[in-house]
């Protein structure tokens, strides 16, 4: 097996069939060793607003009581999960979909109440679970592999107690990435709605190719790189800090072209 | 690995989280290698009707238009799936939940419309499969087993197509046990709400404890199997004719003791 590619999917494919197709036409095609990890999307609150519940978000993140949390089990781990699985076996990619419960591949702990840095107020995520690198099992991911499957992840995980839990994609992805990291050269491949950075965020033509952590830091300086794209690009470097050889941004309508920005450290 | 079992349990155990918690613990304890395939009850139905929907049951199968298989896979694949599994890995059992979608382990055939024999109606199905032992991975079944895992499956078929579709879980369950049984010794335990078969369907202390073919014919022709255990019966036989070393029919209650109906072949 050569190097290991883990692709990150958000709402903007998995909202949208035509683009989910395209995706996984694409993928399917994409040689070598891959994982994908998908988010959820806009239909888990589309559904808590059909069955009569607000869905509620604080700072980004949804706040998950019991019912929730059956709901956005059923959406990202069954009917998102099965359906990516689905097109991509129809597409010739022996795909297995998975939560983190199953084989216990992806553990996380129940997010304690925090205090929030903005307001000072106290939330309870509830049934929300944070993960690092060490839950992962990558040598079960990589015993997937080898065995001719490309693991399909949801972001719904479980603790040791048999709470299953609402986790944050991106942080999935790149946990999942910096572990195999550790026995495997792996890149990590995040899947959005432009081509990469931009240095005009209104101007696809903008795009920066390449960004090493001295242009990241100027990049941050210049107040270039803000809001979404911040924690995103924290995310990258942090994980190639941790092994991952390379972060790729691109958009998912393209994943075949060169199109992107390139994250490394030189 | 020596012989594997096969368990099925229905709606009575994933409806009920006391019972479903009971049996998690027990089904935990079984030595060996094991298969469970669930059902999933009256909570799709019910799902189905606090989104507005009617559910259709025709000859006590499930019509499955396009909404209700989104509905069936969230709740059979998702949250009855991922519940079940958490579970077995809070109780120590490494459970991995599967559709059928998942490494293609279980493809079926959307059923075509049919013409029913009560009454002559032709009657579209939908999302519905229809499978036989053929459609069964058992090689990747036992990799699983193998790699430690127990694999926990979902009633969630799919189609070359890519196209998902709800089957029966009782065949799903036989059809596994008769794939598997030509490659290793396997057995067939039908967990339901009745210790077995009884002479006298309200009297649990009129338990049969075995029955062969030459059995079998005697109490059809008496009238004493009849209703729900006749189909039960038939697939039983069926599956021994094809390969499983025996069939156990016992209550979900009590996975781990002795009281049951075994049918087998002598």
């Amino acid at each position: 097996m050569g190097k290991i590619q883990v692709f990150k999917i958000g709402g903007n494919v998995v909202d949208n069939q035509a683009k989910l197709e395209k995706f996984a036409r694409e993928f399917a095609a994409v040689p070598g060793a891959k994982v994908l990890v998908h988010g959820g999307g806009a239909i888990a609150s589309a559904m808590q607003k059909k069955l009569g519940l607000t869905p509620v978000m604080i700072e980004g993140r949804r706040v998950t009581d019991a019912e929730t949390l059956k709901i956005v089990t059923m959406v990202y781990a069954g009917w998102c999960n099965k359906s990516i699985t689905a097109l991509l076996q129809k597409n010739g990619c022996n795909a297995i979909g998975l939560s983190g419960a199953d084989g216990a591949v992806i553990t996380a702990a129940k997010r304690p109440p925090v205090k929030l840095a903005s307001t000072g107020e106290t939330v309870d995520y509830g049934f929300v679970g944070d993960l690092s690198p060490e839950n992962i099992d990558s040598g079960l991911i990589i015993r997937f592999i080898e065995a001719g499957l490309t693991p399909v992840f949801s972001a719904i995980t479980c603790d040791k107690d048999g709470n299953l839990l609402n986790t944050n994609a991106d942080t999935v992805a790149s946990s999942i990435a910096v572990s195999l990291s550790s026995k495997k050269e792996t890149e990590l491949v995040y899947c959005f709605e432009k081509d990469g950075v931009l240095l005009d965020k209104d101007d696809e033509g903008s795009l920066i190719p390449e960004i090493d952590p001295a242009c990241f830091g100027k990049l941050k300086a210049d107040g270039i790189v803000a809001d979404g794209m911040l924690p995103k690009l924290e995310n990258a470097f942090s994980a190639i800090r941790h092994g991952v050889s390379k972060v790729v941004i691109k958009n998912s309508d393209n994943i075949l072209n060169d199109r992107q920005t390139v994250c490394l450290d030189r």
